[in-house]
């Protein structure tokens, strides 16, 4: 169970559907000895779009979850459990 | 043209296809309504995954053609460029 | 108004000390023309121990303000500010 | 022995003796009780501020140092040394 509506779901699932895509697109140009400058860049730009969609859903999830934890009085476990992901997504 | 020989390009494609992977995974983890920290985590491991390509490439591109063009007395272009794709890298 | 108790202030003030010495440290470091690469060590120290400072304030944050935030019907807003503040965090 | 110049070296101790009063200012906030949020966008404003330096070192760095090193057939144990380096700056 999370906390993404069926909107919310398919952005992410397009976004990481151009993700995967960018990703492809890397590895063609490793095997067509693209430029290694061109090559980094585009692995800058898909380390952006994947935090982006990991904003997004941290956004959703303390919305959500968190919010909804903290109301039920299950707020502390839920919160130190976040701060763990936050330090891994900041890594 | 890049300063990858068969070997580092059969690497990179490997952790490459790894990553194409995972963000597949995540799309799944998505769709089938997994846990919002469970798929955070997910984004940070291939967020790190592709700063170690990134990183790779980097040295590759540091050791071949960057070495090459100070040699050939044009390194500073190189080296004003190396540092944009670094910035980018850092953000 | 924040969401630091004495003790927790206590902790904070002490690394932020230690963090204005270590930049004290950076800038003598320049001045008496030290190797780069050590300096570069340096700055990524201090960058790291801010980052750790960031964690703990925002652990606070979130235990404190925003939860309590949540429980009076307010934590919407809350959550936006800190969404914002998290983006910047990330960069 | 380093790669900066006598203006390079005051540019780079301005900006640090501003990063060193701006984390002055981040104690005095925790002591003065001010709200997390307003200390957290501090705390990323410094870190912004240290990358910046950081780069600036790495440019003067290559340009000068590694760039000597290679002209001197020394170029890929300093490349080795940079990338550890950049390794522990993008973490």
């Amino acid at each position: 169970m999370n906390s993404l509506n069926t909107e919310e779901k398919k952005d992410l699932e397009m976004r990481l559907k151009r993700i995967e895509g960018q990703v492809r697109g890397i590895q063609k140009m490793i095997e067509e000895d693209k430029y290694c400058v061109d090559i980094l860049t585009q692995v800058s730009a898909v380390r952006g779009a994947l935090k982006k969609v990991g904003l997004i859903i941290l956004d959703k999830h303390i919305h959500g979850c968190v919010q909804r934890a903290i109301r039920n009085d299950e707020g502390d476990a839920m919160i130190d459990e976040l701060m763990e992901v936050l330090t891994r997504f900041t890594e």
